[in-house]
C-alpha cells in the first residue's frame, strides 16, 4: 500500500509535505519525497491529510467500557465499593469479551493502535484484541491479601502464567502477555517478589498501579516499614524487568530517581486522575529526570472515553495550570509521550515513529477539518486542535482496521448489541438503584 | 420538519426515548410520545440518535482562529507581546471575515449554535455570522488609556454604536450587538461609566474580561483605590444591565456576591485558563451563590479549538481535582451551563431547552458511536464520553446548518482557502521567525 502526496510527521516530529510512504507486509518499507520505484500496490491520495504514528495507550482496563457512565459524582470509595466492585462481581467472560471489543472499536476510531491492558478475564480480552486486528500488552491482575499465600496457589497468577505460555507473542507479536501486580495495597510482599521472579525468568514485562492517590502512597509507608510504594516494589525486584507504572501522581523525588534508574515507564492518566480527584502527575519533573513518560486513558468507567486526542490535551494542560507556567509540557513532548514513549513502554521498539523498517502502525488525520486550519504549526494543532473525529484511517501492522468511519474487522452493530445485552444481564443481578434512569446531579 | 422516534434530552435534562419533535419556522412546535396530528413536512428518523439543545458559547473571539497554533509554549506576556499583538496589528476586515466564517464552521461542527463574541472588525464578524446561519452576540471591544478621552471620541465605541444601530436584532434576532469594555486594565473609569450609561439607555447587553489573571486582579486594587475589578465595574454601573463577565478566575467572595446580586453571568473558559496557566474558575463556589455560570471557549489562539464537548469535560473536571472532590460540578450542571445558562447570558430566554415555543436551536448526537455505549446514563455520556465528531446535525432557528459532515450555508473549501490566503498576507508583513516551520518544543 502506498500513501502518496501526504503530509508526514517524521521520526523527529517534524512536518514534511508531499511525501510518499510505502507499506509492505507489517512494515514501513519506503519514505521519500518522490514516488517509489517499487510497486506498492493500491495507492491512497494523501492531499489534505496528515500521516502520523498511531497512539500507544499505556494504561487501560478495556472491559470497563461496560461500566461507562455507571458510577458518577461519587467519592473514590463510593465509586469502588457501592458501584464498581459489585458490578465487576457479576462480570463474566462473555461480557468482558464484548466490552473489550467495544474498547478496541473506540480505540481504533481515536487512533490508538496498541493498549497496555490490565484486568480479569484476560483470555477473553486476548480473543477480542486478536479479532480486532489491534495490539495489546495484556496482563491478568494479581491480588493477594494473606502473607500465607504462595504464588503457586494464587488464582490470578495461575491464569496469568497459563496466558503467558499460550499467548505471549501471538498474532505475529501483536499480543504480548505481561505480569501485573494490581497495586501495593492489594498484594503482599511475598507475592510481589515471586511475581517479579517469574517475570525475570520468563522475560515478561510488568504493570502496576503506583501511587495513584495520596492515601495509597501514605498508607504504604505505615504498612511497609516507612517505604513508599516505589521503594517497596523496587526492593521486591519488581522493576528489574521492563515495567510500566500507571498514574504516578504522588511519587517522591526519590521514587522518581528509582524510576529513572530502572527505566520504568510512568503512564500518566490525566483525565481519570482529574475525574476521580486523585491529583495531577508531575510530568515536567518526570521528564526532567529523563523518565520515559507515556499516556494512558485508564478504564472507560473513570474517564469515560478512550479518546486519545482529548487525553493528550489534558496531559499538556494539567501541569501548565498547576505550576502557573504555560511553557511546561509542550506539544512535541505530548506527541512523543503518545507515540514512541508508549511503544517503548510496551517493548515495541520497532514502532511509534515513521521510519523505514518500523512496524506500520499509522493513522491519517483530516487536515481539511475546520479545527485543523490554519496550520501555523501542525504539532500544535495535533495536540490542541484536533478532535477524535478527525481520524480518517487507523492501521496496525500494515493492516487497515478503521477507515472513513467503518471498521474492517469489527461488526460494530453486533458488538453494541452484545455489550448492551451483557450489561443488562449484569444489572439484572444487581439490586435496582432508583436513580438509574435519571441524570445524576 | 419532524424528528421521529428520537431520544430527547428534555427541559429538565431527563432522557426520554422514542419522542417526536416537530419544528415549524424557527420554533419547536411539537414534543410528544406519539406522532403529531399536524403535518410537519420532511421527517428524519431518530433511531440511535439523541436530540438535545445546541450549545451557547458564552465567550469567544472568532477571528482569532487565524492565529490558531501560532503562539505556543510562551508566557502570557510573550504570547501577547511577541506574537498575538503584532499579528493582530496586521489584521484587516477581510481576514477577520474569513476567520469568523471558519469559526462558525468549527462551532457548528461541534454543536455550538450561538456565540458571545468580542473583537475588532465587528462588522465583518456580523457579516460572517449572518451568512453562516448561526447566531451571535457581537461586541466591538472598547479600550481607552487616557482619562482625558471622552467616549464621544473613542474609535471603538463609535464603531460599537454604529454597529448597534445598524445590526442589533438583525437576521430575525440572530444577531445581537453588545457593548464590550475589553477589561479594567485596558480602559478608564470615565469610559467604563460612559459605556455603562450607553448600554442602559440603549438596552444593549455588556461583555467584559474579568479577573482572568492574578496579576490583573491584584494590580487593579492598586490602580483603583483598593477596589477589585468587579467592585470597580459595579461602581461604574457596568453591571446594571445584562452582563457577561468572562473568565472570573480570581474573584473574591465579595465579587461573587456582586455577580449574584446583579445577575451577572460568569463565563468560565477552562481550557484557555489552563493553557495560559491563568488558574481555575471556582465554578462550585459560583453555583453555590446562585450565579448563572456559562461556558466559553475563548479565542482559538489560546484554546486552540472551539470543541464544546472538550470544553464541557474540562469544565466538569477542573474543579474536581482542584478541591480533591469528585462530586463537584456534575454532568447535569455542566450541560445546563453549556445550554440554557449560555442562552440566558445572551438574553435568549426562549432558547436553550427543548420545549414547545422555544427557538429550534438543536443538535443531533450519534448514539451508535462506540464511545457513547453502553448508555447507563446519557447525561454522563454527553459530558464525559461524547466526542466533537459525534454531532450529526446542527440546527439554529429551525434551519439545518450542518448535517453528516456537510455545511448547508458555508463553502468550507473556499473558506479554508481564504483563511490561508489571509494568514499568508498577515505573515508576509511580519518579520520571519526561524522556528515557524518547526514544532515548538
Amino acid at each position: 500500500m502506498l500513501f502518496s502526496n501526504i503530509t508526514v510527521l517524521d521520526e523527529k516530529l517534524e512536518v514534511r509535505e508531499n511525501r510518499y510512504v510505502g507499506v509492505r507486509g507489517d512494515r514501513i518499507a519506503y519514505v521519500g519525497g518522490a514516488p517509489p520505484k517499487d510497486d506498492f500496490g493500491e495507492a491512497r491520495d494523501g492531499r489534505g491529510k496528515l500521516l502520523m504514528p498511531g497512539f500507544y495507550n499505556a494504561h487501560a482496563h478495556s472491559p470497563m467500557t461496560l461500566a461507562r457512565g455507571y458510577a458518577e459524582n461519587l467519592s473514590l470509595r463510593d465509586w469502588l465499593n457501592a458501584r464498581i466492585f459489585p458490578f465487576e462481581d457479576e462480570l463474566d467472560g462473555e461480557a468482558a469479551y464484548w466490552g473489550s471489543l467495544l474498547a478496541m472499536a473506540e480505540s481504533l476510531r481515536f487512533g490508538v493502535v496498541s493498549t497496555s491492558d490490565m484486568y480479569f478475564f484476560a483470555g477473553d480480552m486476548v480473543r477480542a484484541v486478536i479479532e480486532s486486528g489491534a495490539k495489546a500488552n495484556i496482563a491478568r491482575a494479581v491480588v493477594a491479601f494473606s502473607d500465607d499465600e504462595d504464588i503457586a496457589h494464587n488464582k490470578g497468577f495461575q491464569e496469568a502464567k497459563a496466558l503467558f505460555e499460550e499467548y505471549d507473542g501471538a498474532a505475529g507479536g501483536r499480543i504480548k502477555i505481561e505480569m501485573a501486580l494490581h497495586a501495593e495495597y492489594s498484594s503482599t510482599g511475598r507475592i510481589a517478589r515471586q511475581l517479579a521472579e517469574y517475570a525475570k525468568k520468563s522475560g515478561a514485562g510488568v504493570q502496576i498501579h503506583l501511587s495513584e492517590t495520596a492515601a495509597e502512597h501514605e498508607e504504604c509507608k505505615g504498612r511497609r516499614g516507612g517505604l513508599t510504594p516505589a521503594e517497596y516494589l523496587n526492593e521486591a525486584g519488581f522493576f528489574d524487568v521492563r515495567a510500566t507504572a500507571a498514574h504516578c501522581v504522588w511519587l517522591s523525588a526519590g521514587d522518581m530517581d528509582i524510576l529513572a534508574e530502572k527505566n520504568v515507564t510512568a503512564a500518566s492518566c490525566p483525565v481519570s486522575n482529574m475525574k476521580l480527584a486523585s491529583g495531577v502527575c508531575d510530568v515536567p519533573a518526570l521528564l526532567r529526570k529523563g523518565i520515559n513518560v507515556a499516556i494512558g486513558t485508564d478504564g472507560a468507567a473513570s474517564n469515560n472515553s478512550l479518546n486519545f486526542f482529548e487525553e493528550m490535551k489534558f496531559f499538556a494542560l494539567a501541569n501548565k495550570v498547576r505550576y502557573g507556567d504555560p511553557t511546561l509540557v509542550t506539544p512535541a513532548e505530548t506527541v512523543a509521550a503518545a507515540t514512541f514513549a508508549g511503544a517503548k513502554a510496551q517493548g515495541r521498539t520497532d514502532s511509534g515513529s515513521i521510519s523505514v523498517g518500523n512496524k506500520a502502525d499509522l493513522i491519517v488525520i483530516d487536515l481539511c477539518a475546520p479545527n485543523m486550519r490554519p496550520a501555523h504549526n501542525l504539532v500544535n494543532n495535533i495536540v490542541y486542535s484536533a478532535s477524535g473525529g478527525d481520524v480518517l484511517l487507523t492501521m496496525a501492522d500494515g493492516r487497515i482496521l478503521f477507515e472513513n468511519g467503518e471498521y474492517t474487522t469489527i461488526d460494530i452493530e453486533k458488538t453494541i448489541f452484545n455489550v448492551e445485552r451483557s450489561v443488562n444481564r449484569i444489572l439484572g443481578k444487581l439490586p435496582p438503584r432508583p436513580s438509574d434512569a435519571k441524570a445524576e446531579r
